[in-house]
This record gives C-alpha cells, structure tokens and sequence, in this order.
C-alpha cells in the first residue's frame, strides 16, 4: 500500500498541532508534514514530545520564505527548527513580484540567487530543501517558480541539496509534465507527491481546491508518472479550502485516506 | 503611434454592438474586434450597415466554439458570417475537458484533430483561423490550450491559415514567452496582440482582469517581444471585468486608450 501523509495545513483550521498528530496516529500513520508557525503556536517542546511518543517521522517542513528583507536570518532559524524535528526536507516559499517590479525575468533570477544563498546554509546544516513550483495563477504574489521545468533547471544549476515536490494542483495542466518528472526522477530529485483536486467551478485562487476524486484532475494518470520516474514516496494530502476546513478534521481525514486507497496503490 | 483596437467584449454590458461601434468611430479608430453574438442581437444588416458607414474594418471575429457536438456545423455559418464582414482572423474556442474526461493527453489530441477539421473549412472560405492559448487555469473549463508553446507547434503541425493572438493575461508568466513569441513571429504567425493586466489579488478567474498598468503584467516588456519578432499590428484591448463592465463604456475607453497611449508607442 503506498504511504499516505497528511500536510497540517490540510486541517489547520479546527485542529492544532498536537490534535493533528494524533488524528493521524489514530489512523496508522507514520509520516507528517508540518509547519513551523503552528509549531509555534503549541510550543516545540510538546510539539516534539507528541511526535516522539507517538512515533512520528516528519516528511515536509513548512517552510522559509517568503524571500523578503531579512528572511535569510529566519531561514536559518527554520532550517534549525526542521532538523530538530528530523524533517527530510524544507520547503522554499520564495514569493511573487515585489512592489512595483514588473521584469519577470530578473525577479527570476533575483530569486534563483537567493535559493542559492538559502542552499549554503541548508547544506551547512545537512537539511534538503525543496522547490515546490506553484500554479502560474499564483506567480505574482506566491512565487516566480511556475513551472516543474524551471524547477528542474534551477535545481540542476545549483547541484545537489535541493528537489522538488510535485503537487498535482500546481502541475496537472502543464503539457511538459510527464517530461519534467521523468527528469526530475532521473536526477533522483523527487521529493514528494501533493494530492488534491482541481474544481469546476473553482471560486478562489488559493482556498477552493478539491479532495482528490472531486475534480478534473487525473491523479491516476500523474501517480503514474511519477511511479514511472522511480518515485517510490508518500502521497501526501494537502488541500487548502475553505469549505474541507469548516468540516470536522477527522471527517475530512477518512474520506481523503478513503480516496487515496482507492486511487493510489502500487499495484 | 500604434493602433489601438477595442474588442467589444471590453464594453458589452453597457454598449451593444451599434453603440460601441460609434464609440470606437468618435474616437477615431478605424478597427473593432467583434462577437457573433452580439451581432445577432442587433442584426446583421444594421451591425454591416453601421459597420461600413463609419468606413471600419474587422480585426478578430470572436468565436468557434465550444468544440461540442455539432459545432463543425455551426463553425461553418461562422466562418460565412466572418467572411461578410470581412475580419481578418476568426477565434477558435476549443472548450476543456468533457464531463468525466479525465487523460488531458487524449483531450489535447481530439481538440487537435478538430481544430484541424476546422481548419479545412476555413480554408476553403479563405478565412484564417486564430489560436488564443488562454491561462492554465482555464485548461479545465475553457480550453485545454494553455500556452503558447502548444500553440505554436500545434499551428506548426497543420500548416498555413492558422495563427496565434497572444493575449498579455493567459502567457505573462510563462518562461518560454520572448522564445515563443519569436518563433511564431519567425513563422509569420503572429495575427494579434491582446492586453489588459493581472491585478493582486485576483477576484475571480474569469471576471477580474485588470485595466493597463494597474497590475503587475511587464505590458511594456512583452509588446517589445512582440515588436522584436516583426509584429506590427494593432494592441487590442480585451478586458473582462466585472468592475470595468460596470462603468460607463466610454469613459472606460477613454481610460484604455490614454494607458495604450503612454504604454505601447512605437518608438
């Protein structure tokens, strides 16, 4: 059976940190992904008492960004918090434009060059970092990265230490993809699968995305590719909603474990 | 001084057809984009005879599409109707997925074949046929083309009498943009530049595109692509917005056609 995780953000709303992992370890599972905000706002030692009782691994860490004024302090903060929490990698919110810039392409490489600084220090530290490109809806305000292919490019300009996470939301449109995955696969820079949907109608750009099975998108289809790239990771669920984040977690929790055993399996 | 040329779905709400044709002719300009819609909505007779007195010609004719069932047929007395008025290019509107399509691969390559089946008819007519890839967040609902780069090598594929309209909205974010816009330049392919702008935040994802400057779209940046590439046509203003559709049309224009002014010059 592939291994499922959920993202915290996924059932931020109505549970903690602390209800979270346990929900999850009612569950059987293993594996979360976390966020160092709601971290805080239960306490690092609890928050690590928890997981250790229960068991946990930590898979995502969110997160360093967005890359404004002196992020890089923080960054290095956060990449101190993930290693203590044993994450297998840290996630890179770059952001979008800043004020008044207009030239995409030096914001690009305004950005390539601080993932590259952040890169050092994660190095120093022994943390992966991840890119998690975002829907081309989102690269004004959310980050410049919009495609699994600039991803990749970046990632082989700057070696090893650094990978994506393919999520399907950000990606299933994009006529590259089962190219872009193979490379990414091939450069064993696979480092994790979101699930989600894609919804018709969808009325927001950041809070309306769908539990898997509800949208457009084949999340059989892109599973595929990456099994065919070699991926052998988690599945792991994160949808930001309005509408999943009114519902009791627990709820929202089964039904997506449900979806996933019925869309995901190795066989 | 570059040729300012409204789509009349910029004003509709406010102005049918004859209205805003005698909006665009007070303000001395010499070309509209139109929609069959419209046209049936007030005739015509009078929209030809209108059309003709105030000495005017057609840029784009909007719309084949979407490409369901019986639209070959339909597609037909379009391309006639375009023919009368004598527009340069007609829009293609392919639509997204089908009810419970889920294989965008398999989608791309009947909208493909179909956009080719339209493409024998209008060539007989002698009317050329216009792509307008239109956002990834569009690839759902509204068509499964979603970047310039599949636009192109889908034109590529099929021969003379197709063509692409880049609109500022749908490509801004897309790295591959200067090079695409280069090759469909070099291929004789460009028929049309259509602008507006990306406002943050953004409201809705088909009703809350912006006027000219007040977003975050590098307009200045991408009409010198266009320009590098040997595009020497008209800007077109094509904005869908629930805010813009709400004001008086000709103020809106006025408005437009000032940002066009201080934005595209050809020097």
């Amino acid at each position: 059976m592939t291994n499922i995780v959920f993202n915290h953000a996924t059932v931020r709303e109505k549970a903690d940190m602390l209800t979270f992992l346990r929900l999850c370890s009612e569950r059987g599972l293993q594996t979360v992904s976390i966020w160092g905000n709601e971290i805080a706002k239960v306490g690092e030692t609890d928050a690590l008492s928890v997981l250790h009782d229960f068991g946990m691994t930590v898979s995502g860490y969110n997160r360093i960004g967005p890359f404004v004024a002196d992020f890089l302090d923080r960054a290095e903060a956060e990449l101190e918090r993930a290693a203590r929490f044993e994450a297998d990698h840290v996630f890179l919110f770059t952001g979008g434009l800043r004020d008044n810039e207009k030239d995409l392409g030096s914001a690009r490489r305004r950005i390539e060059d601080l993932v590259g600084k952040v890169l050092e220090r994660a190095r120093k530290i022994g943390m992966k970092l991840a890119i998690e490109p975002l829907h081309p809806m989102l690269t004004g305000d959310r980050t410049v990265i919009s495609s699994l292919s600039h991803a990749n490019s970046l990632c082989e300009a700057l070696g090893p230490g650094i990978g994506v996470v393919v999520d399907v939301y950000h990606c299933w449109w994009d006529e590259r993809l089962a190219a872009e995955i193979e490379r990414a696969g091939e450069a064993g820079r696979l480092f994790g699968f979101h699930v989600n949907d894609w919804l018709i109608p969808t009325r927001h750009l950041l809070t309306d995305r769908g539990m898997m099975g509800d949208g457009i998108i084949d999340l059989r289809g892109i599973y595929s590719m990456m099994r065919d790239a070699g991926y052998n990771g988690a599945v792991e669920v994160e949808i930001f909603s309005t509408d999943w984040w009114s519902r009791d977690p627990a709820e929202v929790m089964d039904i997506a474990i449900d979806r996933c055993r019925s869309l995901f399996s190795k066989e």
